[in-house]
């Protein structure tokens, strides 16, 4: 049997010590630990990836501090709108969801337009009426309000800011005007929020999946990368998964999961360099995030270029391993 | 100065002799010698390659035998849902729009996304009201209202076929379910339905841009490759700039339009023997299609493995080419 892994992150951008209380950490550590058992035990007992990445991203979409699914952030008008993707390396198959609202695991709905439809991406009130007819499960608003999240919005809108999840307001930010914010790409720091999953199975199927809730305080219908096959996720058998995290337009523009298997089948790479090639090349042009990559040989690669990651991975000794900081 | 080069298309699929008319032939022929002379007058006095690929995919808009901008396709609603993307190659800025309603040139409309938000892709109503503020002009439903595209829609809708353009109802699928044929890939033949343009200018700056209606009878929100950058569209000054038509799915996944770039930059091929193998990868695969393609020296390149492809060019010489047929 081929060596098993998966590996899964929660969001990158500036996660400091200093600004994480002991409790916190726990909190967040038990949230990535509970993410990479469920997708562990799928493929422990020979389980496909697929399903392993499916119920590791459920598990960080039902968990409240990571933004996706429950924990999501507000757009501008106050509504929670998420987008998902998923793809099967057997295949090439995918699926993807984009601003979906109310839909409890939008990764489960990105995986059934995959299967259920020969659409790849679906989008807005046509994806909800997707979900009904296919009985996904739904919940109201109150379902998906969460404190700090709504703090969040309150903070970006006195500011007049779009936010990225964590980022943060300085003085200086205050005094700049929307217009002035929107025209300088310099002001968004520190992007963070989204979720995701690679695995490798016991007969060395890949596949990655991601889900986010966006940036806080965004308008105009805003697609970032993390329903774009491709940008925020890519999975096939012969190079790797992947599944980024991070400012998505750097991330769009770049082709970034799919670039790691460009740079794999093309420049005869390893799964390391070509995902840290492709990290570094990211950071070049000013792009902030990083990514979670695996093949089929069970190796996996967790390169990033913020100060932090929500991350875990667990390979083939069966160990688990859960890491914040740099 | 750089030899400069553009090259159009109003979609591929099957186009045969045999179905058209000597007068309808000509109108194609003459709806793709505008829309290059527009790009063209552009580049000839040393305007940017941004400039004619917008100027050319304006032209194909407003001319209503292309499913595009006025010649959209009808929706399962009755409705007109507009895509398109623009890249820019000096610095891979890029804007896109997904699904917006009675928008007249939808490409600008992705430009003005790329030129004054920070974002790359706007979706829905979202977008419309950001098109709204931009102050773009904006048309009612009789403006999109096409015989042709109309009839198509009652023909789709009799025979439940969600359809891409010009796919032909045979006696065999009006006997299929809606279900059968949304399960079965096979029964959309004959893709067809983009209008796109790529551009060198003197100075060696590539871009590319390109808009559609999407599918007749399309549900569910479904977003193609046309908006989706790397997908449907793509420019960088270092390789190449391509703009993609055919079954929009197939493209998604295999990345099509980024993948042309990817095998210069990382195996060296010329922009012919790259774009030829994107093409023969997408056949293998079962999709079916075409891309334009240019590179920094003004070469082009417009493989298809359809039976047709409307298309044309203009390179150093100045002569004007344009083609239907294989």
């Amino acid at each position: 049997m081929n060596k098993i892994a998966i590996a899964i992150h929660g969001g990158a951008g500036t996660i400091t010590r200093s600004d994480m209380t002991a409790e916190l950490e726990r909190e967040y550590l038990g949230g990535l630990e509970n993410s990479l058992k469920a997708g562990w035990e799928i493929l422990r007992k020979n389980g496909s990836s697929l399903d392993a990445v499916e119920a590791a991203v459920v598990a960080l979409e039902n968990f409240p501090l990571f933004n996706a699914g429950r924990g999501a952030v507000f757009t501008n008008e106050g509504t929670n709108e998420l987008d998902a993707s998923i793809m099967n390396g057997i295949n090439l198959a995918a699926g993807a969801v984009a601003f979906v609202k109310n839909i409890v695991n939008p990764i489960s709905l990105a995986r059934l337009v995959m299967e259920k439809t020969e659409h790849i991406l679906l989008a807005g009130d046509g994806a909800e009426q997707f979900a009904r007819q296919m009985n996904v499960e739904s919940a109201n608003d109150a379902y998906f309000f969460t404190e700090h999240r709504y703090r969040q919005l309150l903070e970006a809108q006195a500011a007049g800011k779009v936010q990225l999840d964590h980022a943060k307001l300085t003085e200086n930010d205050q005094r700049k005007t929307e217009n002035e914010i929107q025209n300088s790409k310099s002001k968004i720091q520190n992007p963070i929020g989204t979720v995701g999953a690679v695995a490798c199975d016991a007969f060395g199927n890949l596949a990655a999946a991601t889900s986010t809730g966006g940036m806080t305080n965004k308008k105009f219908g805003r697609v970032g990368d993390t329903p774009v096959i491709g940008a925020g996720t890519y999975a096939d058998n012969r190079t790797c998964a992947v599944s980024c995290t991070g400012h998505g337009e750097f991330f769009m523009k770049t082709l970034a999961a799919y670039d790691v298997a460009a740079r794999m089948k093309y420049k005869n790479l390893s799964l390391g360099a070509a995902a840290n090639e492709v990290i570094e090349d990211l950071f070049a042009i000013g792009g902030e995030g990083g990514l979670i990559a695996v093949n089929a040989l069970g190796n996996i690669a967790l390169p990033f270029n913020s100060d932090g990651m929500y991350r875990g991975f667990v390979t083939s000794d069966g160990a688990m391993n859960v890491e914040i900081y740099r």
